[in-house]
């Protein structure tokens, strides 16, 4: 006997292909979509009727009315932060309806983490100035370019928040011999590099030429990164941000930036996002923004997809999810 | 019974620091200077009367006069590249000599691959359209932006020319996953890569995502990269040069970047070095140029001193010398 088909909501806004791929890949479970598609997986949407029948919701639905859709079983949300969800009340509401709640950072973390790289070794190679040097030949600037740029090998890296992304990280700076080190709350024993806590955060700042942080935010990480913070760092070490622009207490980052505290910062994220363009991180020389395009890739939608099928797949089987954070 | 002592000639250009590494690292045996430092590693100089005393020499002595010094057992070029001494005269005047060469590969070879692993990172992720993009939000430029980013994972790349800069290359990319090929005259069976021949040439060319010039200049590589060359890449794929300008056929690389053949180029030389600077290169919309920096790293100078009094121990054991060649 046939289980009864499952309504599956998704308001990802998904071009022809994906929509095909999601459509036949839940067949012949009924999928049901938004009165108006979100425009983006970075942006919030209203309530929408649909989601009160669904059994299964895809995308990045309001939070208050996945609460009150009582149908609900499990949500994937269509990014890696989840900081509209990552509350006290969600959780706890969640977790009473037994609500599943999975996220995509698989499918950003490679993104990520090649984004944080390209970020290291722009610095390290001076890459900005050095694009920018035109014909410089043997003159004292191109010789200061030259005894500027440095080796990534054998320095000492600090990763702020251990998950996905720091995983693929690490593997990616493996060949550079670097000397790598990660703050989780508390190590668990599947890590592949020592694992600092908060007790051993001030020396580790100390230490690293690398700072890299991931942390997600939520009401435990906003302003992590502090005055104080900076002033732990070590004197000409770099701070990256590829987690969230919430985490960082920005007046403290200019400000050890403008002293020359740190020799650069490379934000992914800011906050607000976007940055208003007369914001004084943008107009100070050493600190570098794209503009929150870490987890952008050619196929990101297809990717999305196939990470909800995936997971699909095993609800259906009563697997464990991947990426699960409820 | 002491041996007699030998007279090393070095016109490297050594601060203090650096000098006495080199002089302390030689003792008992005597250095010998030019009358005119040279400028830097990449300069030519004049032939040095100093130089016809000398058992070694150290740095970029003129060719014409190294092979008028006699007495000259061992030299050891203070840079990667050796354009100047790799003719049929200099090379048959040498063997016929015995005089052994070596150069500074080993010192260059990190650095090169890491920079070239920054340039391939920096065309992923789209870093100089993406530092410039300023705030774009959810804005159809961001989206784009977000969407032609590409992962480095799984990608194919191929390597021209494999020495000790494709062997760090290629110890770079292999947590990537990548499919690399390399171009050898030759396959010796100790790549970690499979080896392409100049037959395979056309169809490797064919499938690779990102070319990899890393050749050195000498007659029978100038202008290799030629117009049929460019035309056998893959549309929208990448060139990169960190090897020699020379080795380029820089009209037909501008044709098939304006023509949108090649997604991009990322280059470290150019032919001349300095480019001028109205060259169209420079205001290629795709090209990126870097002043020959890649093999730029802090501390450089001792690192050459090191490397030479690495081999200068293996000389006086007579064990046989890195980076050797000739």
């Amino acid at each position: 006997m046939p289980a009864k088909a499952l309504k599956i909501f998704s308001d990802l806004s998904a071009d022809d292909g994906t929509l095909k791929l999601l459509k036949s890949g839940v067949a012949p479970h009924e999928l049901l979509f938004p009165a108006k598609p979100a425009a983006s997986v970075l942006s919030s949407s209203e309530p929408d009727p649909a989601l009160v029948e669904a059994d299964i919701a895809f995308g990045q639905p309001n939070a208050a009315a996945v609460l009150q859709a009582s149908r609900l079983r499990w949500l994937q949300i269509s990014s890696a932060g989840y900081t509209r969800y990552d509350t006290a009340e969600f959780r706890n509401a969640a977790a009473k309806r037994k609500l599943v709640v999975t996220n995509s950072s698989t499918v950003y973390a490679e993104s990520c983490a090649e984004h944080a790289l390209a970020f290291m070794l722009a610095q390290a190679r001076r890459l900005p100035d050095a694009l920018r040097a035109g014909a410089a030949g043997d003159s004292l600037a191109w010789l200061q370019l030259r005894d500027s740029s440095v080796l990534l090998r054998e320095q000492n890296v600090l990763i702020l928040g251990f998950g996905s992304i720091a995983r693929n990280l690490i593997a990616l700076l493996q060949p550079f011999r670097m000397h790598v080190v990660a703050l989780r709350r508390k190590a668990v024993g599947d890590e592949a590099v020592p694992i600092v806590t908060a007790a051993g955060l001030p020396q580790a700042l100390a230490k690293a030429d690398h700072v890299i942080n991931l942390l997600p935010a939520n009401p435990s990480s906003v302003q992590f990164m502090s005055t104080s913070q900076f002033a732990a760092m070590k004197r000409g070490s770099v701070f990256y941000n590829i987690g969230r622009g919430a985490t960082v207490d920005q007046d403290a980052l200019l400000a050890a930036l403008n002293s020359g505290h740190l020799a650069a910062a490379w934000l992914d994220v800011t906050e607000p996002e976007p940055l208003p363009p007369e914001h004084p991180l943008f107009s100070t020389r050493n600190c570098y923004i794209t503009p929150h395009v870490a987890g952008g890739q050619r196929n990101e939608l297809e990717m999305l997809v196939r990470h909800f099928l995936d997971n699909f797949t095993r609800f259906m089987s009563k697997a464990p999810l991947q990426d699960r954070i409820i």
